[in-house]
């Protein structure tokens, strides 16, 4: 498939953080001639915080990480991921599958199955060939490496057409904290978290629960703040492994949250850059509504709607599309007061067309690749911004064509 | 624009309703070459309920319909729609264009203005041109003939690629009571009706409040169950006229609410059928949910969702993307309880793929044009039916290539 035209230039250069190891291989899950496991492993009093899909259909994998979270952190950890074969909606052989797994891990790494988070992602409903995973663990064991984020970060991808990492580094006291994570995520990208694993790790010390509170905070203004398709995936995963060997304690720092929120904006916007046959990236900021839920109802209502979507891609300024997503979208409105801008140009006020509104203008600016859209609904106080694509034929192909 | 493949063989044969009479003509509102306003006339008596969009940014002449519904129904009453602007969104600018329409069509018709309803269906956001409607009115209002039904079908389109009708006879007490409607919709069509507008005559006599009471019931299994692309219209417009020409009162008559449910679920299938883009017609039963609202969230999750409406359009038996649409509608499901079914093929039962369960068989029933999807949720007693099509390449050519 060809790469997206909103794909970042290069993947970034990752720095290594202390205590996390990598190694990926090609088992043949279900791809042929590319990586599709990857295992990283956690040293000992790694903090690990997570978020999942609040689907009805979690997948096995889901399920046994949510009730490993909090657990002891003495021990050492590991992560392990494939790709091509989601062990969703597998019944109790997908169970089954994922314990295999597990207790495959913890027997060659020696850490406790307690300690083991595992992820799978790709086709729902066909039975996952473990025994593929489990008989290239001791290889993944012994090739452990501290630089191999880059080949973990593309051994994760089904239909992400890049690669998706970020990194920060924060001072504090003199001391450097730093973060670096990776993503995957191009379909069935929706609110509570779409198809989408992300892996951070930093080297900062701070306790499971405060790190888990800062996630869970953050994870509501960067990955449940953006959508492909309007569709959730049963497989969603976002964990933060904090391994602590920098030495320096980040509980209750602004510095620190800041730039793991900095990180996980950022693979959140990499997730939509790679929408399946997306070719705008899309800035839906809606304010003055009564309350901040309903703020952000409206701009989901219209990052979902096909509608927007479609004119989006057709490059048409066609905001009547935008009123009409703010109408459906159950928030409290009023029409007489809505104001819409694209860009910087002031399209509807009071209800209606404005009266220096251009359409010329606005068509040209419908050719950038990035594009904003602001609505004020005139209301209060309430914010929020959601970052969505284009709904293209790039789509319908891909979809349409192809079993992901 | 190509018709419809789902389209009927050709438009109905629909019987006259005693006391109402149309005419049509091309104002040249937007549309040039076509009739594009319609003046329906109905009988002093003529009972007038009525259903609209929910939406926050309903249209001018959405509001003034729903004010009018309930008057006195002692005078005649006139039903005025126009195609090709939706007059929504246009501000004071909009209510004064209805109002202007409304007080010429009294005028010319010598109906009272509280029994002028009107409907505008096209482009939101420009100011509709009132005056070529009301220069053509004289003559509508001359024309006017019981046997200009199909033209008046006709004449409401805007996307659709063919005019929709439908009707029902009922023997009552051996007097025959005859109902006949015109429906128009192809985008923008979701829950609350979406840019529908449906108009039905019948020579029943009825009272405004029980005939009301019927058509929101019917309503909440008909037209409430149908979606395209999940997006709600500013100007949906259900009316049903009931003339009581027949002389046959209807009140609490089991026959005749049949008969009226039947016309209403057929004009709503054919709206659907004219999906744009639409190449499958697709009918998500659900059952087995704890309560009909939460399998009527069930269905439109699974009719709503693109990956599911793109791998109908793919002809592709991907039952994965259905278990996905069960977890995130949000309703109560339990995986392991979960049956889903392609027509007559049990695809999975208790968690997962049914074990004689053939991808043959089930590739070869999604080459149908008509499709039933079944999920059975093992919870309980609730029930929905909804009507959807696929989501194809013609979708985005429609929308994204094309200011409707």
């Amino acid at each position: 498939m060809a790469m997206s035209p909103l794909a970042p230039d290069r993947f970034p250069d990752l720095p290594e953080i202390a205590g996390v190891t990598f190694a990926t291989v090609a088992a043949g899950v279900k791809y042929t001639g590319r990586d599709d496991v990857m295992l990283a492993m956690l040293a000992p009093g790694t903090a690990v915080a997570g978020v999942f899909t609040r689907s009805a259909t979690r997948s096995a994998p889901v399920l046994d990480c949510q009730a490993k979270l909090g657990g002891d952190p003495s021990a050492a950890a590991a992560i392990l991921v494939n790709s091509g074969n989601a062990n969703a909606f597998t019944g109790k052989n997908g169970t089954n599958a994922t314990a295999a797994v597990v207790d495959a891990v913890a027997a060659v790494t020696r850490v406790p199955a307690a300690r083991v988070f595992t992820a799978s992602t790709g086709v729902i409903g066909e039975p996952l060939p473990h025994d593929r995973i489990t008989a290239n663990l001791q290889d993944l064991s012994d090739r452990q490496s501290a630089g191999a984020i880059a080949e973990a970060a593309r051994a994760i991808m089904t239909t992400d057409t890049f690669p998706k990492g970020a990194s920060a580094t924060v001072e504090i006291d003199g001391e450097t904290v730093t973060i670096a994570g990776i993503a995957k995520g191009s379909g069935m990208i929706a609110p509570d978290m779409a198809t989408m694993l992300v892996y951070i790790f930093t080297d900062a010390q701070i306790g499971q629960a405060e790190l888990q509170g800062m996630v869970a905070s953050h994870n509501a203004k960067t990955f449940n703040c953006i959508t492909v398709d309007s569709d959730t995936s049963t497989s969603d995963t976002l964990l933060v492994a904090a391994t602590g060997r920098s030495g320096v304690d980040v509980t209750g720092n602004a510095a620190f949250s800041a730039a793991l929120h900095r990180v996980m904006l950022d693979l959140a916007h990499q997730v939509v850059r790679d929408g399946e046959g997306a070719t705008k990236f899309v800035t839906v900021e809606v304010t003055g509504a009564e309350h901040d839920t309903d703020a952000h109802q409206v701009a989901m209502a219209i990052a979902n709607s096909p509608l927007v979507k479609t004119a989006i891609a057709g490059e048409d300024a066609n905001w009547g599309r935008i009123v009409m997503a703010v109408g459906k979208s159950g928030a409290a409105a009023d029409h007489d007061r809505l104001s819409i801008r694209i860009g910087d140009i002031t399209v509807a006020e009071n209800g209606w067309r404005a009266p220096d509104y251009s359409e010329e203008a606005a068509s040209a600016y419908m050719k950038n690749a990035e594009l904003e859209i602001g609505v004020d609904l005139g209301l209060g106080t309430g914010t929020s911004t959601v970052w969505t694509c284009d709904l293209t034929h790039g789509y319908i192909s891909i979809n349409a064509d192809y079993r992901s």
